[in-house]
Formats: C-alpha cells, sequence, structure tokens
C-alpha cells in the first residue's frame, strides 16, 4: 500500500456551523459546501460536503456523523474525543499561544494551558466544535520538521 | 492559520498491534516504537508513539488512547468508529479490491462491499483493528485527485 493519505475527513453534526469555524474562524480556503445534488434517503448517504485544500495537496473535509455512517455502513455512534488527533506545527511558542487564541475565540474549546512536554516540544490542544482535536505544536530544535 | 496538518495521530490500544498492522500488514515505513525514554505515569502520558512517515511530508503516528487523553487532558472514552475517516486514492477499481483484500488479511474488518457512489467514485471502506476508518477510492475521473 502506497504510504499516503490524500483526506481527512472529519464527521460533523452540522456542516454550516463546521464551515463556519474552519473558513471563518480559522482562515480556511474552501469553495463552501458541495455536493448537494445528492440528496440521499434514510439509507444511502448524501453528497453534501465541505472540502478545504491544505498545503501538500491534502484534503480536509466535513461530512455529516450520519451520512459517513451511512457511506461506512457503520452504525451511527455518539460524539467522543480521543480517537485521534491532527497536529499542526507553527515556529515559535507565542505561535502556539496565539493559534490556540484564535481557535478559541472562533469557538474551539481548549483542553488545557500549552505546555513543554518531556519529549521537547511545547504545545496545547483544543477541540473543534465537534470535539475534534488539534494539536498546535512548536518544537524547538526544528520547527517544521514533526519527526 | 497556514492551512496544514503535518501529522494524523490515531488512538489505539495496542502500540505493538498498530505497529504490525500498519508495518507488516500495509507495508508502511516506520523506525517502530520510539520515545520509550519517556515512561510517564498516572497523570503525565507516557513517549512511547509509532510514526510513519508518508508520500508529501504527512507523519501518520499510533499513539496509545490512554497516554492521548491524559496529552490533551480530557477524559479517556471508549472506542468508537466514525469520527472520521482517511481517504486513500488508487488508480484503478481492480486496486480498491486488491488493496481491501490486502488490509482484510492483514486484519482490518471491511464494512461493506466497495461500490460506485453516485458522485462518481468507486470505493469501499476498513476499519483498522482499532476502529479507524479508511476510504479507499478509485476517482475515474482523475485517480489522483482528491477534489
Amino acid at each position: 500500500m502506497a504510504p499516503r493519505i490524500q483526506i481527512v475527513t472529519l464527521a460533523v453534526a452540522d456542516l454550516d456551523r463546521g464551515l463556519r469555524f474552519y473558513r471563518d474562524g480559522l482562515g480556511f480556503q474552501t469553495d463552501g459546501v458541495t455536493g448537494t445534488e445528492f440528496p440521499g434517503d434514510e439509507t444511502n448517504p448524501a453528497g453534501a460536503i465541505v472540502m478545504f485544500k491544505l498545503d501538500g495537496g491534502l484534503v480536509l473535509a466535513l461530512y455529516p456523523r450520519s451520512e459517513l455512517a451511512k457511506d461506512a455502513r457503520i452504525a451511527l455512534g455518539q460524539e467522543t474525543s480521543g480517537e485521534f488527533s491532527l497536529g499542526h506545527f507553527v515556529s515559535s511558542r507565542s505561535e502556539v499561544d496565539a493559534l490556540l487564541a484564535r481557535a478559541e475565540a472562533a469557538g474551539a474549546t481548549l483542553t488545557d494551558h500549552a505546555h513543554e512536554r518531556p519529549w521537547g516540544i511545547y504545545s496545547g490542544y483544543f477541540r473543534d466544535p465537534d470535539g475534534h482535536l488539534w494539536e498546535i505544536i512548536w518544537n524547538p530544535r526544528a520547527s517544521d520538521d514533526p519527526t
């Protein structure tokens, strides 16, 4: 299997709320809600989705939790944090703090104060409006190399 | 906020099981379990982690669910599928089927037979040993452009 991920899709309760958070709050670029021509039904997922093009060709997508469950043919679960986190590197300690403050102002929840970790990074987490974790990280040794 | 994600971290029940699935089963490259010099305790997360370097500089990490909860200072939740999915594009319909079969042989669970979606792709999902969804996708219109 080629070592690649082209899309990270986040389950959301409300596409418009997610769109506002990521586009208006964090500043990510998007064409907005697309795929609305596919209405879906009780068993077939609707196509409405929000996609953000990220650096490096990765796409971050928002898709209703109910439709992702139908699309994958799994039981619809409750919103849960802690299944995964998305790591975002910045180039200074103050940028970590500033970005966490910006996310909070946009509607995210900070889970703790940013702090140093024993493995040498300074970081803090926020939960987006659907509970998805982002870790904002400054690595003093190599601020843009995540390894 | 710059539009980027450098790390996708998946919560796992057992680092070694995840390592075997992604390295031995799917063929992803890794240095194995690193960070074992940080033992952690009841409230501070241990540092042991598995990282795979993916195309485009993205890192896929496996980290114990318990330690992610401590690191983010959130309550430890139960394993849940459907909070997110990871999209992986291949260049033919038969590659979708072959990759799903390979994942299943490696210990994944297929949630359904791959099939055409109304929006023009052919895809199917598997759940990794920790329940995390991957969608394997062939887009006949542009096999390596996810948008």
